[in-house]
């Protein structure tokens, strides 16, 4: 496997460890220059199992049956399913808790994902995967590719921090011998920027709980854990800067309008969510996206408390210095530049396997 | 004392609880159809004796050296100095202290005031009084008033809740008997709004910790027991939209125009400040000053974590029903209708006492 892979010398190399396979990944995977090493998959929005069906189905469609998929955690470190009900009686209902949803609070537009175990794959909209998973974790390929292309690899992760956490603590000089961390996770000070429906019922989440989001939420000690690994490089890509974007029906319909196996797997999506994995994936691929960010030491509150998994942020100067460490925080991107990359990318012919033309 | 307040009917009665003695109370002392029952104090911004001496010279300058101030708590509940120096050594340090305060972080254009012990008073800007404070504390004189007069009495809040806690812990009727509670206290989602220096500068108090405002954060627990215990009505003036305001140059020398002792007594003040308790006072004078609001169920975190301290809010329905009470919020307020206000109740003669003219 890794033969024909590290054959493509110049090349940004990363990995896309995420709780599900979507647009983002797909962004990444057909850019040109750059070598996805593999796809690691974790528990948060759905199951790992589940995920990972996604993620196989993703990169069949995509045409790169050769991209490893690697199952990842299946329950965060210490959060558990009771221990969140638990919490929710003493502080209060949670807006999202993905794979241990079992009803919205309020009537909300986006349709219920069904409840089961962890062991369950439901059927997937887009076909059943024919490939398999490889054999193996997500965290000892995790760990294994930074020793194999030091300073080289790139994580996106848009899921709960499950895996690299792990990663970190089964080999300490995993975060160090990476090139940089790009993660979506965590909110600020979001606001409500767009006035329809689905931006306001998204606001949900944030308006009175504006340091947490459920990435984090989903597995705090997790993502304290990697806040404080020694990483060369931080990008955090928190809630703030998705309430300007939305996949919304024109979106969809622009983004699906091309005859590439990818545009024509969009066609069925459901629509009226923020564009959270794909601003990090944007900006990983292209970072004159951003067009405000900051510097800031990151946290996370994992005590339990009313505030279990919230942002701790400080300027500069303001910090303990526990371990935390200096993140580029992405406040707010170009919004038509960001949906000109996704609809370039979904466009591109399927990028070849190893120099050889793709069939079909 | 009481026989000659009592005799006047009609009039809305208030207590005006605070850790100095400012504008804010002058506003309110000089409104009409208005009778403060007492001014009673409590540390934080100063030490309580220190906020003491402030609201003796304060009533004294109003002309009212028939009302009586109480001194309350010295010290926060459970939250100590020392206890402080541990947390920010373990989450970070905090923009203001209060009486704890012994250095800014960062080049801050505001004054430090002195540090020093909870005995120690300085002398005056506006000279010293030659009142003395009523033998008797705060809480239980909060306690005299609202059994005296069930559901008639108002409180205004702008300073750590220390008083209120401890008169809710010695007659668990107390609350009960208040007609309302006005505190401005916490922070939920604020933003810089003015463009200017001191906005900035205020800004860095909420910028990596909106949920965290000073009055609430000097006594977490006080804060809590007040939050949960059962009143009539509260309103809550968070930091957000005190960000619309400041005491700028422009603004105290119309304040200080007219020659009524007070507006004299303004003359000296510092300015560079957003209206925080002028705020919670013109609200409770006119609500017409009131724009935004909304209605949350609020509570604090107590636990000793990077959130210690920290606001928690609800959206109705979302609560976890533990004693937590429906506050209405004040999220943003006529700006212009607040100054005028102000500058009205300044200039306004100096009320009568018992209907007997003012000497002077």
């Amino acid at each position: 496997m890794l033969s024909s892979v590290s054959a493509r010398a110049g090349t940004r190399k990363v990995i896309l460890d995420d709780d599900g396979f979507a647009l983002a990944q797909w962004m990444v995977i057909k850019a040109p220059d750059v070598q996805v090493l593999g796809v690691t998959t974790v528990t948060g929005d759905l199951w790992q199992k589940e995920a990972t069906a996604n993620a196989l189905r993703g990169v069949e469609i995509a045409g790169r049956p050769d991209l490893p998929v690697y199952g990842g955690a299946t329950y965060p470190l210490v959060n558990t399913e009771a221990q969140t009900e638990r919490w929710e009686a003493l502080y209060g209902k949670l807006v999202w808790k993905g794979v241990w949803m079992k009803h919205w609070v309020e009537p909300t537009r986006q349709a219920l994902p069904p409840y089961h175990g962890p062991d369950v794959v439901p059927d997937l909209p887009q076909g059943n995967p024919t490939l398999e998973a490889r054999p193996g974790r997500a965290a000892d390929f995790l760990i294994e590719m930074v020793h194999s292309y030091p300073h080289q690899v790139s994580i996106i992760a848009t899921g709960p921090l499950t895996n690299l956490a792990l990663a970190q603590r089964l080999d300490p000089e995993f975060a160090g011998l990476a090139k940089e961390l790009v993660y979506m996770g965590g909110s600020l000070n979001p606001r409500q920027t767009r006035p329809d429906e689905v931006a306001h019922q998204f606001a949900r989440e944030f308006l009175n709980a504006p340091r947490r989001e459920f990435n984090i939420r989903f597995d705090p000690e997790a993502a304290s854990i990697v806040l404080r690994a020694p990483w060369a490089r931080i990008t955090m890509i928190p809630v703030d800067p998705s309430t300007d974007t939305e996949l919304t029906p024109a979106l969809l319909k622009r983004l699906s309008a091309s005859a590439t196996p990818v545009a024509r797997a969009l066609r069925t999506r459901p629509t009226g969510f923020p564009l959270w994995d794909e601003i990090a994936a944007g900006v990983w691929l292209d970072p004159g996206i951003v067009t405000r960010k900051t510097d800031l030491f990151i946290d996370v509150n994992t005590q339990f408390s009313g505030s279990y998994g919230d942002i701790l942020s400080w300027t500069p100067g303001y910090e303990p210095g526990l371990g935390e460490r200096r993140n580029i925080v992405v406040q707010k991107i170009d919004v038509k530049r960001l949906e000109d990359l996704m609809t370039q990318r979904v466009a591109a012919p399927q990028k070849p396997v190893s120099g050889r033309p793709l069939p079909g």
